[in-house]
This record gives C-alpha cells, structure tokens and sequence, in this order.
C-alpha cells in the first residue's frame, strides 16, 4: 500500500505537476514574463521555470538569459558521503535550521535514474521534506547523467533559477559514489563531507577520496558512542594532508535531534564569506567549464576505447610491452 | 595490539618481502631468467616480477617483452559491488571452490590508498586468504590511482605476470564505488557484480551503475529471508533493459557456506568459452586502449578546467546562456 503510493509519486516535486499541465510558450507568457514572476517569488512560475530548463526546452536558453542579471547571491553547498552516513536526515535537519534563521532553502537531489532505486529514494524526499508546504523551501529530485552517477548537466542550470528566486542556501546532495563526489566538488561552492561511526571497511575506504574534496567534514550520529573515535580518525588522516595547507574543520552532528546542525552552519556561512568574495561570473564559469571539460573527456575517451587504427593499435601494444607509459601514448594520440 | 600488529604488515604480500630485499638487477638475473623462474612456479619469483611491474622499474619493460610469448590463458574476472554485499567473504569462497577444481587463482584486490582504511582492508585481506601458504593461490593487494579509487594501471600489468605464471583465473576485486566499477567494466573477461539484501536505499541506488556493467549478478547473503525479494527486484531491473539483447543471470549465494559458489564458477566457466575464443591480443589492446583512454580524458579535462583563455570564457557563457550544449562546446574546443 506504502509502496504503491510512493511508485505513484512523480519524480519532481514541488508544484510543478500543474506547472507541467500548463502550456509550455502559448503566447501568454513570455520568458521575461516568467523570471518577473520567479523574481517575485510564485512557487509555481518557479517549478515551471526549472521544469523548462532541466529538459532543455526551446524556451530555456532565453529563460537563462533573462535570469543572468539576477544571480550570484546564493551559496550552493555539496552534500555527499558513503551510504548510511544519514545524509537525508542531516539534510532535513539543516533545513529546519536555516528556516529558523528565515533563510529561504533550495535542494537539489542527485537522484541515480534507477528502475530499482527510483521509489525508495523519492521515499526519502519526502520524509526529508516534512516542510514541502513551506514556500521558503523547494526541493527538486533530479535523475543523474547516464549509468554512473555523474551529475546532470540541468543541475547547473536548475542552480540559477533557485539563485534567481531568491534561495539564498543550495544544497546539492548526491548519494556518494565516486563520480557524484567528483561532480559535487566542481560545482558547489563549498563540499560538506558526511561520514558516520561504525560504516565498516569498505565505507571506510571510500572516505580516501571523499577526504581530498571536504572543505567541511561531518560525523554524523555524534551521539554515538564510537563518535569520538570516528572524529579522531579523520582528525588523523587529514594531518597527513596538512601540506596542502587547507583547514578542514571536523564537526559532530547529530541529525536526528538537530545537536550539532547551528555549528555546522556556522562554519559554512564564515567560508561563504570568503566565496562570495571572488568574483561571480569567475565562479559560474567554473560550472560551465567543468560540464565542458566532463563532455570534452568523454567525447576523448569514446573516441579511443572504440578505436582500432593501425596507430592506436601500436600505442596500445607499446603500452602492453611497457616501453611507453598511457600518459605518453595518450599525448601522441592528442597531437595527432 | 591487533591493530598494531595489522599496521606492521607490508602492503603487498606474498613472498616479496624476501624479494624486496634481493637486489633488482645485479647482474646474476637477466629478465630472460625471471621469467623463466616465474614460468616454472617459483613464488618468490613471480612477487619480485609483479614488485618490479607495480612500480615500473627500469628493468619492467625487459620483464613484460620476455612475458609476451606466455599469455592468453588466464580469466580476468571482475568482482565488485557496493559496500556490505559481502565482497571478501564471496571471494575467500570463490578461492576455496576453485581449489577443489584445481584451478590456480590470482586476486588483485584494488585498495584505495587512504591512511584511514588500510589497516582495516589489508585485515580483509588477511582474513580472505586463509590460503596465502598454497603456492596455487596468490594475492596481491593494490593500491588505487589518484585520490577517486580509480584503478592503477599496474593492474594491467599484473594480470600478464599471474597470466604467464600459469594462474588459471584472476579475481580483480574492487571496493566498488563509480570509478572503479567503469574500470573493472574495462579491464575484466567477465563483470561479476555482487549485491545482497537489506543495504538500504543508498546502496540500492548505487546498484543503477553497477547493473550495467554486470555480466552475472549475484546476490549474496542468500540466507536471507529477503533475498528472494531482491532477486526479483534485481531480474525486474534487468527486464526493463533487455532491449540491450544480453542475458545476466542472477544467481544467488551464501558465501559464508559456499552454497551457490559452485552454480557461479559454472556460469563464469560457459562465459569463459566464448570469451576465450577471441583473439587474445584483441583482449589484451582493450585493456591498453582503456589506459590510454582515461589519460587523454584526464588530460583534457585538465587543461579545461584549469583554462582561461577568452575562447573558453565565450563558450562557457554560452553553455551558461543555454545557447550552447556543453557537448557542441567540447567540440568546438577540440578541433581548436
């Protein structure tokens, strides 16, 4: 019965299931017709606006350019972590927090485009989203780009509309496989990293990488008793990165009382003042150059996997035979 | 006192701490003589080969073209999963079953390099082989490449030093988050993915890549009151993609009992078949086009993502305006 109803749920939330009955462009209204109204804060022009920009419809590019003067002020915060670490609840409970402190709040969750997954993680949506009726907060499920993982290009788009419509705190939360780690630290503006006590080994490994992206680590279930030690852990194991010369603070959290959440927030609005120092249009740009760079790689790498020419068959047996590194071979091919 | 005694173990194991000491190349052993040691079993032997390939020494190259001649008879089988389905355990079975054929079983288990994790994996590693005194049975534990769990290209090398030293079947186990599971897809004969019930939904997710990589599923920890349950869900999940014309089966095991092992190693075995009879230096150049492959898309997307010349700033508004799909700018740039 539980299961059945979620099944019934669209992917996207919000209003945007009339948005998406209403007509696209009939001549009523016009792109700049429809950024006055997620300007002037109308949920359902806004769940509209992103429904366009994320399927990329004729209208979209003017939509974009008439949100361009009307960006920059929000902070978009990547929320990843091995499963189990209670990223959802973590998410909910820093909602309730911003709210409190009237800052108007926009998710976007990475979402694995997976016939298995698919109701499970709406399930989680909507328990995070206890306040889907609250107008400060809108809350977007996004499928992921192709079978890995990696995060879908609307995604950036759909960053400037919420910044647009005046959501001051983006958070971008994706389930923590490799290539969803990778995509978080290019686009937002600052990584929360969420790691919990007692995820075992192989959870254990996967923070090798997650590490080198955190700008903030989080333990979550801080009022565990293995806490302290998961905490000294990563403690540890940044201090042998210390050469970089970045400091990560490393906070405790516990998601299901909210303890933890204020200090958390703190340290994220202290490094967003910083950020929001750099020029604007340099960081929106990094954005844009990551979804080339992702689109140039994967346009190169197709290119060689598929191929069988006489030379590629060449660099491919020197590599076998060890007399030139694939680094090497792959700069030949690029010059040629 | 655990701990400290697991901190004390050498990454790679085998014989080659013995070997490590011996000098590298003093004269009394030619590459020739390597492998001719190597070709007739000698343990110690084979772990200075394989030592010597993993850091690409000087004499690395020698070794590898004396190697040519020798190879084309292993099973590269690629084993992977999300975390908690049991990976270790079903390969310490897999060893136990493939013993009783007679088979000779290489492991590369792929280890990322995080200061956090590598007690703990290298204890997996200790606990899997029970076996590590058989002489038919050798493990080396690997470190990743880079800081995302990418796959290190001396894995490639590896497999050709176990292939000549006659090892029948190569088990490439990673710890299964995205980066690794594209590079098992690559690298590997046959793709084993390993799920088990009860992971919760973040796991299931993951489970969207891993799918579609997968050549047999298997769902371990089949004593399960639940496992028929995910069975089904995970045979739904592949119906829906059945258009691809490939046939996954689905197996079930409990690797703690080795039930179900046996049915696995056969359906490994009737794959292996048709694997093996194409050509073998066509199997091998796919491993190589990979290598080459992802260096050219990490060095493209390096120099992307670190450009700012104004030919990149304009396509990176234009990707930013919607005028310009970041694929058409990709291109653009790589005909620059």
């Amino acid at each position: 019965m539980q299961r059945g109803r979620l099944a019934s749920i669209p992917r996207t939330m919000g209003d945007d299931k009339t948005a998406r009955q209403a007509p696209t462009n009939n001549g009523l209204t016009t792109p700049e017709d429809a950024v006055k109204r997620v300007l002037g804060g109308e949920r359902r022009a806004l769940a509209h606006a992103i429904t366009e920009l994320e399927r990329m419809s004729p209208t979209a590019p003017k939509l974009l350019q008439a949100l361009q003067p009307h960006l920059g002020n929000a902070l978009v915060l990547g929320i990843t972590g091995p499963p189990g670490a209670g990223k959802s609840t973590l998410v909910n409970a820093i909602i309730k927090h911003l709210r409190t402190k009237g800052k108007r709040v926009g998710v976007i969750a990475v979402d694995p485009s997976s016939p298995v997954s698919g109701g499970a993680i709406l399930g989680d949506r909507i328990r995070m989203t206890a306040a889907l009726d609250d107008n400060d907060v809108f809350v977007r499920s996004l499928a992921s780009r192709g079978y890995l993982g990696g995060l879908s290009p609307a995604a950036v788009r759909i960053i400037d509309a919420l910044d647009a419509g005046k959501f001051d705190i983006i958070l971008l939360e994706t389930v923590g496989t490799g290539q969803n780690e990778i995509d978080v630290a290019e686009v937002a503006d600052i990584r929360i990293v969420i790691s919990a006590p007692g995820l075992g080994d192989d959870i254990q490994a996967m923070k090798s990488g997650l590490l080198e992206i955190a700008d903030i680590l989080v333990v979550n279930k801080g009022d565990r008793d293995d806490a302290e030690r998961t905490m000294h852990q990563l403690i540890g194991a940044l201090s042998i990165r210390a050469s970089t010369g970045k400091k990560v603070p490393v906070l405790k959290t516990t998601a299901t009382t909210g303890a933890g959440v204020a200090e958390l927030m703190q340290a994220v609005l202290d490094l967003g003042v910083e950020i929001r120092s750099a020029p604007q249009a340099e960081r929106r740009r990094k954005r844009a150059r990551y979804l080339i760079a992702r689109a140039a790689a994967d346009l190169v790498a197709g290119r060689i996997k598929g191929g069988s020419t006489k030379g590629l068959n060449d660099l491919s047996d020197a590599v076998l035979a060890g007399t030139l590194r694939p680094e090497d071979a792959a700069k030949k091919l690029l010059k040629d």
